[in-house]
């Protein structure tokens, strides 16, 4: 049984939803170590999160920036928190609706997604800067040396 | 401490949200050894997703449809990937809103859920097919055959 | 490696968005001894649900109590579930948009939150009651001392 904890950080994203399997894979490469376990990936932000969706088309990925720009719009008459600019209060919502961690199966040394899935990485502020994730592994390490490939 | 994990097929249901705790727990008997530990219930789809709610009325079932289909809407003007079906980019938004795993304590050999709670399969495409699952049961055993029951 | 779990109970809140992180760091003390792992924590209900957000302004509370009721209103035309009031079919859907479990990394014996971030607990109906989680920590103590702060 192992437990690997690793602190990284994400190049500043303008707004939007941004695909970073392979920046998160290859951040943590003792994932190659494990025969069976869980990647846990947080974030340690309020006005950003983490999802996991289409991996392959951009239009996908420009969808869920529309979307939810609808379906959280800024200026809404109903808010009371205005003070860090229209966009913050829509943030803090999208963050919550999307949530601030994915938890991934890790099998025979790799992430155990589905063929189209990704993570994304999804900025809700103009000027987010640099965003800071927390990834924790945990599971049993193959016996034998096949699983280090 | 062990580790378990396993991947299943769900049988193709139609567009909706269906109960599928004991066909769940079917597949996965070994929880019956853990005293305490966590179940993580994986999709590894884009387009249909895992959630808890209401285990016992169907119109709480029929209505997380209906609200659904208001809140994400098919033919969005805003929508710019539509080429795979007018059903498909409202599947992608709604499998990430509701996410796509549950994360369940497992607590002297059984799930440790609410009265009411049970685990949905949502299945967001007219035609989504036979869907994958990935379980992975982490935890601690219990020393004595009590827990096997 | 250790998992730790308990069953503990929240108050009584009214409807709202509601910020308890002390309250449940104050119910596992445990957490101290462990150097690197997750806390799972798990809300047992159907209308409540739990997620992580801004832990400064009582605004952004309650701006997510106003954009979820116009997100997700009361007396919509198309629920056919409306038997147990008007604050129940909304509350099943708000419980999973934001979901029934968050999982926070812990790091050195304390939650590694980032500055801002907070646990809320979401009340969705008028009279919740007393609210029942489950806490789950799994992870590798500390061989020193030095972690029991």
């Amino acid at each position: 049984m192992v437990f690997v904890q690793k602190e990284i950080k994400l190049r500043p994203c303008r707004r939007g939803f941004h695909l970073v399997t392979s920046e998160i894979i290859s951040q943590i490469p003792e994932l190659r170590t494990i025969q069976k376990g869980v990647l846990h990936v947080f974030i340690k932000h309020t006005s950003a999160s983490l999802t996991l969706n289409e991996n392959a088309y951009p239009t996908v990925r420009e969808d869920f920036e529309n979307h939810f720009n609808e379906m959280v719009p800024e200026h809404a008459p109903y808010y009371g928190h205005d003070t860090e600019g229209s966009d913050d209060m829509p943030a803090h919502l999208k963050a919550s609706i999307l949530g601030s961690s994915v938890s991934i199966p890790v099998t025979d040394g790799r992430l155990n997604l589905g063929t189209w899935q990704g993570i994304y990485f999804c900025e809700h502020r103009n000027d987010g800067g640099a965003r800071e994730l927390v990834l924790t592994l945990s599971g049993e390490e193959s016996g034998s040396s096949k699983w280090i490939k």
